[in-house]
C-alpha cells in the first residue's frame, strides 16, 4: 500500500505481508478513510490465515480490530471475514471480493451523487474520502469524478484538515492527478469563503453513521456543517452502506478516537506548540443529522428523516 | 524586537537600525499583531528622523505604510507622527509615548473586560492578540490576564490558526509563561469543543474595525463567531481605539491582504500541498457586526447598535 504520510512529497509504498503489518500500518495512518481501513483490515485476516488457520484466526481478528475504535468498516469487514471463515469458505477470495465491492460502491455512489453537483459547481471537501481513502475512485471524491465524468465543470476547494493535512497532502494530491481544479484552503477559510458565495456544495465522507443519521467523520467536519447551514449551502455525505452503524442509535455513542498530541505539536523538526501547553486532539467528531441534506450510499440517496431512510437502504442490504 | 516566526522553538531578537529594517520586519512578520505594528511603525518613523530630517520624513512614512493593508492601527500611528512632526515637535518622544499608551490602553482594555469572563471560565481565543501583538500585555489576552489577576478561574482554548499557527506557538507561548492553563486546538476543532459545551466566552483581538462594527481579524476569525452564535456562545472583540476605522462604514470597504502561498504549501521543509494546486490565503476575514456581543475598549465595553456607541466612544478620544 502507498504510505499516505509520506504524500504529496514522496510516492512510498509499504508491504505488508502478515496481519501485524497491516494492523501497524492502520494504526500509524500509513492507510487511513474508513473503507480502505476496511478492505485492508480484511486483506490482512487472509494474509495471517494462509500460514495459521484456525488456532490464529481469532487472535488476530482481535489484533485488527483493536487498531483504530470510530471507522466502523473495519468492524464490519473483520465479522464478514469470520462469517466467511465459519462457513468455511475461502478467506483469500473473500478479502479480494469485498475490495471489488468496495470499488463497486464507489462507483455507484458516484453515478448517485453527481446529481447533487450543479453543472458549473464549487464543491468544497474536509479530509479526504477519496481513492486513498477507499479501495479505489473514492466516496465523496467519487461524487466529484463522477460529476466531472458527466460534463460538469466542477472546481473543489479542499480544507487542508489540520492536523494531519489530508485534505492538503492527499484530496489535493489525487484530484490534480485526474487534472481536476483544486485549491487548497486552511480550516479556518472555510467560513469566509462561504460567505464570499464561492461554495456551492458541501461533500465529505464518513467514519461511522448512526441509525438516525448522526455522522462522525474527520475532526473539523461539524464546523464545516455548521457554517453550510448558517449560508444555505446543502451538506452531503458520501459513504458505503458499511460505514452505517444501525447498532448504533445515535451519535453520542460512537466511540471518538484521541491520538497522540504529537501529530499537533510538532510538523517534522518543527515544534509548533510550546512545552507546557495541553494539546486536545480527537480525531473525529459528530455532526447531527439535522445537518446534513443527504446521505449518498450505493443505493441512492437517503434524505430526512434518516431513521428511516437509512434503515430502508439497509434492509435492502440483506 | 523578538522575532515572532522563531518562536516557541527559538527566543531570537532582531534589532532594527533604520525605518527600512523595522518596513522589512513587519512585512515578513517578525512583528504582528495590529496595535503592536503601529507601535513598530511610529519607532520606524522616529528612527529614521534621527539622521535625516524633513527630506526623507514623508518617503519614510509612505515605506511603512506600505508594508501591510489591513491593520489600520499601521496608518493610524504614522498618521499621528505626520501631525507630530509638522507640529514641530519631538518625534522620538511621541513614538515613547505612543508604545506606553499603548501598554496602558491594553491594561485599561483588560480591567473593563475582566467582567465579561465568569468566575470559573473556558475562554476561546483565535491568533495572537497578547504582548506579543501590542506593546504589552495584550488586548484579547489582556482580558484574559485581568481576569486571572481578578482570581478568577480561567483556562484558556488557543485555536493553533493556520496557516502561521500565532495561536499555538504564540498565544500558547505567552500563557504558559504567565502559568495560565492553556490547551491548544486545531481551528477545525472549535465547533466540536463548544458543541460539547466546553467554550463560556469567545475573546479575539482586531485589526480594524469599520464604523457599523464589522470586524476584520485574522482568517478563521469569522468561522469562530459563527459557531459562537451557534452555540450560544458570547463572542466579544478586544481592541484600543486606534484599532476603529470610523472612515470605513463597514467591513466591505477593509482591505485584505491576500499573501505568499508558501505560507500554507510548506512547513520548514516539509511539503503539504502538491504541485499543480492552487492556494487561496487571505490573511484575514471580516466578521459582521451581528456577530459580536461587544468590542471592549480602552474607554469601556461598546454595545449594539455600533455605529452609535463606536462614535461616542471615539468623539470622546478628541
Amino acid at each position: 500500500m502507498i504510505d499516505q504520510r509520506k504524500l504529496p512529497s514522496k510516492e512510498v509504498y509499504v508491504r505488508c505481508r502478515t496481519a501485524k503489518d497491516v494492523a501497524r500500518a492502520i494504526r500509524t495512518m500509513v492507510i487511513r478513510g474508513a473503507p480502505a481501513i476496511g478492505v485492508a483490515a480484511a486483506m490482512g485476516v487472509a494474509l495471517d490465515v494462509r500460514r495459521s488457520r484456525a488456532t490464529e484466526f481469532y487472535r488476530t481478528c482481535d489484533l485488527l480490530a483493536a487498531t483504530r475504535p470510530t471507522a466502523v468498516n473495519l468492524f464490519w469487514a473483520i465479522e464478514r471475514m469470520k462469517r466467511v471463515f465459519a462457513g468455511g469458505a475461502l478467506i483469500d477470495a473473500e478479502a479480494v471480493r469485498l475490495h471489488d465491492e468496495d470499488v463497486a460502491n464507489c462507483r455507484a455512489i458516484g453515478r448517485h451523487g453527481a446529481g447533487v453537483v450543479p453543472a458549473e459547481a464549487r464543491v468544497l471537501t474536509h479530509c479526504n474520502a477519496g481513492a486513498l481513502a477507499t479501495g479505489r475512485y473514492g466516496s465523496a471524491l467519487g461524487v466529484i469524478r463522477a460529476a466531472v465524468e458527466a460534463g460538469k465543470r466542477v472546481a473543489v476547494y479542499a480544507d487542508e484538515t489540520r492536523p494531519f493535512l489530508q485534505g492538503a497532502r492527499l484530496t489535493a494530491w489525487e484530484l490534480v492527478r485526474d487534472g481536476i481544479d483544486t485549491t487548497v484552503i486552511t480550516d479556518g477559510m472555510a467560513g469566509s469563503l462561504m460567505r464570499a458565495g464561492m461554495v456551492d456544495v458541501v461533500v465529505v465522507g464518513a467514519d461511522r453513521i448512526a441509525a438516525n443519521g448522526d455522522v462522525a467523520n474527520k475532526i473539523g467536519t461539524y464546523t464545516v456543517a455548521v457554517l453550510a447551514r448558517e449560508h444555505g449551502v446543502p451538506f452531503y455525505v458520501a459513504a458505503p452502506l458499511s460505514t452505517i452503524d444501525l447498532s448504533t442509535p445515535d451519535g453520542s455513542g460512537i466511540p471518538i478516537e484521541e491520538r497522540d498530541a504529537k501529530e499537533m505539536t510538532y510538523m517534522g523538526a518543527s515544534q509548533l506548540v510550546p512545552e507546557g501547553a495541553a494539546v486536545w486532539n480527537p480525531a473525529f467528531d459528530v455532526t447531527p443529522a439535522s445537518f446534513v441534506a443527504g446521505i449518498i450510499t450505493e443505493r441512492g440517496i437517503c434524505r430526512p428523516p434518516f431513521a428511516e431512510s437509512l434503515k430502508h437502504v439497509c434492509d435492502g442490504n440483506q
